[in-house]
């Protein structure tokens, strides 16, 4: 896991207190400065992703339209859907590859894979140079820029050097995440939310401005290149890679006997497709490991969905007159009388943003119930499946999309239900569309909080906030009373210690005592390098932090807690060989330096790379300069919440548990603390994974 | 100051390890319910007081517009000046007789002391019930119903009595306070987001979540009831009690250019102001201690403002057309032609949001620059005033009418500089207003993320939230260089132990050792009770928290650390008498409960009031179970910011700092490290007020 609390050794205090509060600022300014930095850069890529989606659909739809209409009236349409197939697989297999062959890690969403990260669990190569979604991409470019070097390019800037610890990097990270949401979304203070939301513990107000900050940065720099793109130079309203449309005029407001009908929406809708949703997830999980087999799966994928959707589309009959003012990119004539166009068409023919759109915006009417609902279980289907596939996709469209599908389709169907008389109160199917939308997503992913501030930023009305915000509460209670949320099942999937907000409600009987490992290995502060090297090599236990004790001199005592010592950092002590025999002799060497643990930071090579003589084994070494002095400890009889508490808000790694003579009689490491779960029965144990 | 850290006694411990899963299901639900009420009364108020204030002021302008119509032809208009300052001055005294009499706290806006208690500081009666404006009165409401009684109505409902602590009533606090903004401004998010930056120090995502059902259940409240008193019930579109009215159409885009000008507002204008402000406030204090004269000076404010106005509005020649779709509810005709109407009274003669509303949203043209910049400069100084003065007043409302008056004669003047031709891009002065107020308001307050949410929801439109945040940031900026916000002068002037985010940045050469204070009184865990009484009895510590020790038997060691007991404790104890020897004798005597603390919880009576014998002294109380046996504690070679971070992130009291033999050595307490301060010529020490 990541040390979120600084380790204050003598270096470190001798450091900061050498440096002048100019360098403070100097320091504040560049954390200012790598923030816009990371803004920049994730705005650049969202811009660019745009850019390169909307390319590649124009030409995928523009040569298969093309091919239908040539078809349409000569017959021979299967060549058409084989040319879509054909077209849909080729996109997909070279993401497929990448991932596959290149970056397993890379599959899904990576909002999981963040989470983790935010809450302090290290998943090795998470944050380093790939591709993939928007949010993922963010906190990339965050890990990458705020270390002033890529260990994937082999480049070091000798820049922000002073970044290089795993509680800066945590920090930048989540900038990066939000700005991640604030391109896809054009919401930044959703993105600033989602931040908070996944992964901070402790509120930091200056750390939220500068997330702020990053975020606002990353909309302004898509905003603006894409205002370029369009040939509208410098107009900025546009919004996020994800644009809703805005939800404008008298059609917005809502009345008060809807929000029954609303909260309702939220808590049944998603949930019965959330029921099929979560008896499928383990189906749809990537059991298929071999990268080619994964390609090909991928592959099949686009191909049945290229086939269901033109299936769906063949088959239907639902035409529609194409106004003047139509919004569809590429109308689809096929069976349908000149002036018209097939609406399933509309839905399925698209890329899923613009049918959302399409969904929340078009006239009422546009849309027949039975087009939807098809729709709305075959894309729920082919979702499932997608989603467990070695390519990087999110969920959060696709969600979006089938929400917004049954939504509008709830709206029509209150439409025909209620007398003729009322029908203007149901005028807008649209409106229901938002609705469902937000409760699918929300019965999925669980954020409430920023999930409002990111559909509402997202829709450019905050009108609807509350109606949103009820469904997002109501997805929530009644989701969390079935199943827990997608991205947590994820986690669990991975049996990483994942500590959640607050300790187990019933885990007061537990003390610290019950919960630590013991016993512990400890060193000496003065210790023969033999001893750690022994310690470091032994496999079976594998610990990280390790407490330092002292004995007191000339007396029979058991000795004393003193301090507490990383792997990583005896790893780089031993390296450069800082032992007391080599220093007596060597009087001009060079003393070690915090820089030197910096340039280590963060992949610190194993202790088998280490060669240490066996004349070297019977040195010394002086740990004192190099621990934490001051570790965080607690009595033995401190209560499971109460150590929690203190883990969680500080962010620590290793907490040492003292009695009474402040000797050490054990460990609380992330791993004690994530393995007591509240299930259906009371408190369980969790089998974690070894991380 | 507050505890926030739980008092883990053996009572506590056993309480809790008593409670089932369903027990805690309870819990948890009540405070649902608990954060639910609060957000309903809140919304109540907030509608009772919109109400309420719509009446006074529609009844006050609808006689002095008569009186003032009956003598524009007769002349004698002096009389109708008399009447509005009469009616002022009636208005204010009722509010300033309550203020200066009663509640002396109750004056100005309630969110430095708001922002006080959320910290950590007690303020004496600041969560009374009392009037005041929204944030406060939410804040108050959170602090009655969650304890389930009322000391100011002498009831006791016997409920909640779990939450009667420290830690869950400033969880409730919080929700009142967001639920209070909510309601203000229609922007629950908002809420949400202001009560985290003003208070919370430790994130919690259920807290935020019952916060966010607080917060929308008010504003639900207050749409709910107003669209019934409006006669459109069930239409819940209405935002809060302060209604910027909805920015829609096309003339809510904006330019790239416009940027640069937007920062330059927020950096430039409001500065200018807050320099003469800042100047203003050691004037504008109340120096006046005697409420009589309070009084009189808050009645000869209301009246001098009458006449400023009434004379600026009698002098101003700006008449401008009554066109069919005019916003103004009372326009003033006096000299002007008939079917026009004077602009200067828009400004002056019109409840302030009203003003507001329509400096935002009027047609370019309606007010010519003049008008504009007379009234920003008298309004300015005649709310400076006000400020100081004992009634409850805010200082939000003010900023955003004066910001938006300068923000619109700049638009105005940007109008009139550029040629012609481009007069199109110019056009909207009602966007430069909103920018307007948002820098005035920023530059006052300070509170970039929140603020930015709450103008965002306020107006309805998520367009200008770019530019917004744009202009909050550098109001902040460039603001925090000449003057810390207004709400930390306040916090400054009142001299309270108001801990910051982060320690000082160059305090790492300083140490628990050189903070604590020292030495410290302890207690023996089995003590006498003349001692206690006597340690309590001094008046010249007059400690709060007092270490528990313990010596180890047949050793001539010092003792060692077993425990933290407070003087609220202590007292209760004394109160009941739980002496070693009255056991003994009375074995069938009820053992003191958790209840009885919680029943003498917040106002504990003082040690003078507990009346103890002689004899009594000479008995021994048994602390053991009743101190917190596992406080935090530190070695004395801690760091200051590793002290200052413990103590904000677990909101602690009191941190016993020993040696290395768990030996008490010294008290950090919340003073000894508010007192830090990084001043112009680096760390400073503050003089800091006895609380």
């Amino acid at each position: 896991s990541l040390d979120y609390d600084n380790i204050e050794n003598q270096l470190f205090l001798e450091e900061e207190r050498k440096m002048s509060y100019m360098g403070f600022r100097c320091l504040e300014i560049s954390r200012w400065v790598v923030c816009g930095l990371i803004g920049f850069l994730t705005g650049l890529i969202a811009c660019f992703i745009d850019i390169v989606v909307e390319q590649l659909a124009g030409i995928k739809y523009q040569v298969v339209k093309e091919n239908i209409e040539k078809f349409t009236e000569v017959g021979g349409l299967s060549i058409s859907l084989l040319l879509w197939a054909v077209l849909n697989s080729a996109i997909v297999m070279l993401g497929a590859i990448i991932v596959a062959f290149f970056e397993p890690i890379a599959a899904g969403s990576g909002i999981p894979q963040i989470k983790c990260y935010l809450n302090g669990i290290k998943i090795p190569r998470v944050v380093r140079l790939k591709e993939g979604p928007m949010i993922h991409s963010g906190a990339v470019v965050a890990a990458g820029v705020s270390q002033g070097r890529s260990t994937s390019l082999k480049r070091d800037f000798k820049i922000f050097e002073y970044f290089r610890r795993d509680t800066e990097k945590r920090d930048f990270v989540s900038a990066g995440a939000a700005a991640g949401v604030s391109a896809a979304f054009g919401a930044p203070v959703g993105g600033v939310l989602f931040s908070l939301e996944e992964g901070a513990s402790f509120w930091n107000q200056m750390l939220t401005w500068r997330i702020f900050f990053a975020s606002m940065i990353s909309t302004f720099t898509l905003n603006f290149f894409l205002s370029i793109y369009h040939n509208k130079p410098g107009e900025l309203s546009n919004p996020g890679l994800i644009n809703f449309g805005r939800f404008q005029g008298d059609s917005v407001a809502y009345n008060l006997y809807e929000i029954p009908l609303f909260i309702a929406m939220g808590a049944i809708g998603k949930n019965m497709l959330l029921l099929i949703f979560d008896s499928l997830i383990p189906l749809t999980r990537v059991y298929v490991h071999r990268p080619c087999l994964q390609v090909m799966e991928a592959m099949l994928v686009a191909a049945v969905t290229a086939t269901v959707s033109f299936t769906m589309i063949y088959f239907s009959n639902d035409c529609q007159p194409l106004g003047p003012e139509h919004t569809e990119e590429y109308p689809l004539q096929l069976f349908c009388a000149d002036g018209e166009y097939n609406s399933m068409a509309t839905a399925f023919f698209n890329t899923p943003e613009r049918s959302v759109r399409s969904l929340f915006h078009n006239q009422p009417g546009t849309y027949n119930p039975l087009t939807l609902g098809l729709f709305t279980l075959t894309y729920f289907f082919l979702a499932c499946w997608t989603y467990g596939l070695a390519v990087s996709a999110g969920v959060f469209i696709p969600s979006l999309l089938i929400g917004a599908a049954w939504g509008r389709l709830c709206g029509i169907l209150l439409a025909t239900i209620t007398p003729d008389g009322s029908v203007s109160i149901w005028a807008d199917p649209g409106k229901y569309a938002l609705i469902g939308a937000a409760a699918q997503l929300g019965g999925i992913v669980r954020m409430t909080l920023s999930l409002t501030v990111i559909m509402v930023e997202a829709t450019g009305n905050v009108t609807y906030g509350l109606p949103i915000m009820l469904v997002l509460m109501t997805a929530k209670i009644v989701g969390d009373y079935f199943v827990e949320g997608l991205y947590d099942i994820h986690i669990k999937l991975q049996s990483v210690p994942f500590l959640h907000w607050e300790a187990p409600a019933t885990s007061h009987w537990l003390t610290a005592r019950e919960v630590m490992s013991s016993p512990v290995t400890c060193l000496n502060r003065i210790e023969k390098v033999g001893t750690i090297v022994d310690t470091l090599s032994n496999t079976s236990t594998n610990h990280n932090g390790f407490p330092v004790v002292v004995k007191v001199s000339g007396s029979d005592e058991p000795p004393k807690l003193c301090g507490l010592i990383l792997r990583s950092q005896l790893i780089v002590l031993l390296k450069h060989k800082v032992f007391v025999e080599l220093a007596r002799s060597r009087l001009t060497q060079r003393k070690l330096q915090l820089k030197d643990f910096r340039d280590a930071y963060p992949r610190f090579p194993p202790i088998q790379s280490i060669h240490v003589s066996q004349d070297e084994r019977e040195c010394m070494m002086d740990l004192t300069e190099f621990m934490n002095a001051t570790p965080y400890t607690v009595p033995q009889e401190t209560s499971l919440p109460r150590v929690f508490k203190l883990f969680r808000a500080l962010g620590l790694r290793h907490l040492v548990v003292v009695d009474d003579e402040n000797r050490v009689v054990g460990l609380v490491t992330r791993k004690d603390l994530a393995r007591y779960h509240l299930g259906k029965h009371g408190l369980e144990e969790l089998q974690l994974a070894q991380t």
